[in-house]
């Protein structure tokens, strides 16, 4: 046998990601140590198993998984790296979990730069850290220059599910206030805006962050939550139609209620979208019983990403499976769930 | 507020996959119910919740992530799907656990075939079925045509510590026997020639396993097994410099005991290439205390996809941290981790 041939040529070009840092050998290593490792810096990650060996404080677990294609990578209030830890634990915290271990899976265009990695990767860092959760396996895969757009991030997640807690998609009921946490439409016109280049972000950037402590904070003080949902893909249309079909209810939602900043509502109408329809990355939707709600609200209003939360709406024991808006005006339509793709690669 | 515009043009092809199917709204949901629940069934994927809430039989636990780029995704021996579930179930095995729970999160280029992705998540479905594990939580993304080379599939996996078990990378030590439980280079030569038209389809195919019985066996009969890996990408020899290195030991191959099969011989040499750096997706390295390798491989032979395990070499205490490798001729020569890309997109 031969010793190995290396028939590719070599990328000598030390700046840039090459085939060879995912190709499983020598290159691949360096990036792991000299990048990786350093950044998400924990005991489970530094075992360099085929997988991370951690112990639970519990058995009842909530397990995620998300992966993010945004486009652009860097935007106005963050970049894929902090949306990509955000957006898990944020799925985590939606099941009434407390996160605690990420993975993260990078899809990395050849070519890329590896300054661009590094501040990828510190924001995921820096955001997991904000979210008291560890990193604590990966894979990096590198593909041929065209084959992504720069950089592709998977990240799962395991949280522990708090005790007492029974949060899901079906448990809405008629009779339920339904609340927000924060103003809406935020993240996808900071994308959009970036994206198209139509200048919105000074006013108007992602609101992604990290939403586990509010939900802690929150089912602390009111364990009896019967769901909570991030409206990220599709807006808040889209998944108050999932949580109607899920839960067999009508929910009424009342347009004077919802938070929208003024710069979204008039990027909104120049753009021709409905917010409804738009991303989110940092506000929760929360169902619980109405006599709850002021409570919730004023809990809400003292924590960190609940400053705007509001009651926007109510479940009904109305017959049909839908989700109604009444407007400003006092009419009442129907708001079906999202057709068609509005605003691709929006996370 | 305006209802909700289209900006885009709606994919009226019904046989492709369209930016609607990512976008988080009705088309999304369509293709969960129709194509991944009915692939995938099972009641924690069905709580159609952020995540899955899960209970584990225990709380030590494993927990591993990786990402398919392969290129072609259909190939001698299997495709992209069993690759996907394959891989997680055999790095959760290597670390000595009983693989239990996978997440798959998928991105694909518009305008990607919908058989196409039936075909492959009915091979997952199927080999999630041949390693008895649940597929619990998934994310769909599609990007624009152009953005990702047709699929890329991200598996996590969790699986639970079995008893009395400490398998790790940096538990190697002299006296050590190393086995491997089946012949090399299949998976790498298999990818290749298919990719390059090199015509070796009709006797290489994909050596693509779930390993986690091979292992569970093993480990019931001789528990005390210090290092088990999967030499995936990069081949056995940058896993063997992995292992030497994190267990500061030297570790002695014998060529003419590994196991390699004629026509891998053959289109290794035709091609150039050191099967020592070709990937396997099917085989397990075993290092486990010299006095309990007879016993091991007379167990391996037993048992499916053990039936060519052989001792290929030992652990020495010599002071250098290296891998060397006796050939046939009774020569030593180090073997090095893999330098540069030899097989871009191999797993």
């Amino acid at each position: 046998m031969r010793t190995m041939q290396c028939p590719l040529p070599h990328n000598n070009d030390r700046s840039t990601i090459s085939l060879a840092h995912g190709s499983g050998g020598k290159q691949t290593d360096e990036l792991i140590r000299d990048l990786f490792f350093p950044a998400f810096r924990n005991s489970w990650l530094e075992q360099a198993h085929d997988g991370a060996i951690i112990s639970l404080p519990d058995s009842r677990i909530a397990y995620s998984t998300d992966s993010f294609v945004v486009d652009p990578i860097f935007f106005p209030g963050g970049n894929i790296g902090d949306l990509a830890v955000n957006g898990t634990v944020n799925d985590l915290s939606c099941c009434g979990a407390r996160p605690l271990f990420l993975s993260a899976g990078f899809i990395i265009e050849e070519g890329f730069p590896i300054a661009d990695l590094n501040r990828i990767v510190e924001t995921m860092a820096e955001a997991a850290r904000k979210a008291e959760v560890q990193i604590v396996t990966g894979d990096t895969k590198v593909v041929e220059r065209g084959k992504c757009d720069k950089i592709y991030i998977n990240t799962s997640g395991i949280g522990v599910v708090m005790n007492g807690i029974d949060i899901a998609p079906n448990r809405a009921q008629a009779g339920d206030a339904v609340i927000v946490s924060g103003p809406i439409g935020e993240h996808g016109i900071a994308i959009l805006s970036k994206r198209e280049n139509l200048g919105f972000e000074s006013n108007i950037v992602s609101d992604t962050a990290p939403l586990n402590r509010l939900v802690s904070n929150l089912l602390a003080s009111i364990p009896d939550v019967h769901v909570l949902r991030d409206p990220t893909r599709g807006g808040l249309s889209s998944t108050l139609n999932e949580i109607a079909s899920a839960s067999h209810v009508h929910i009424e939602i009342d347009e004077s209620r919802l938070p929208i900043s003024a710069p979204v509502t008039a990027a909104c109408d120049l753009l021709g979208l409905d917010p409804l329809y738009v991303a989110n990355e940092g506000i929760l939707l929360i169902f619980l019983p109405q006599e709850k709600a002021e409570e919730a609200i004023h809990l809400l209003h003292r924590l960190t990403f609940g400053g705007q939360a509001a009651v926007i709406g109510h479940v009904t024991d109305a017959p049909e499976t839908s989700v109604t808006l009444r407007t400003i005006l006092g009419n009442t339509r129907v708001i079906d769930r999202m057709q068609g793709e509005q605003l691709p690669r929006i996370c």
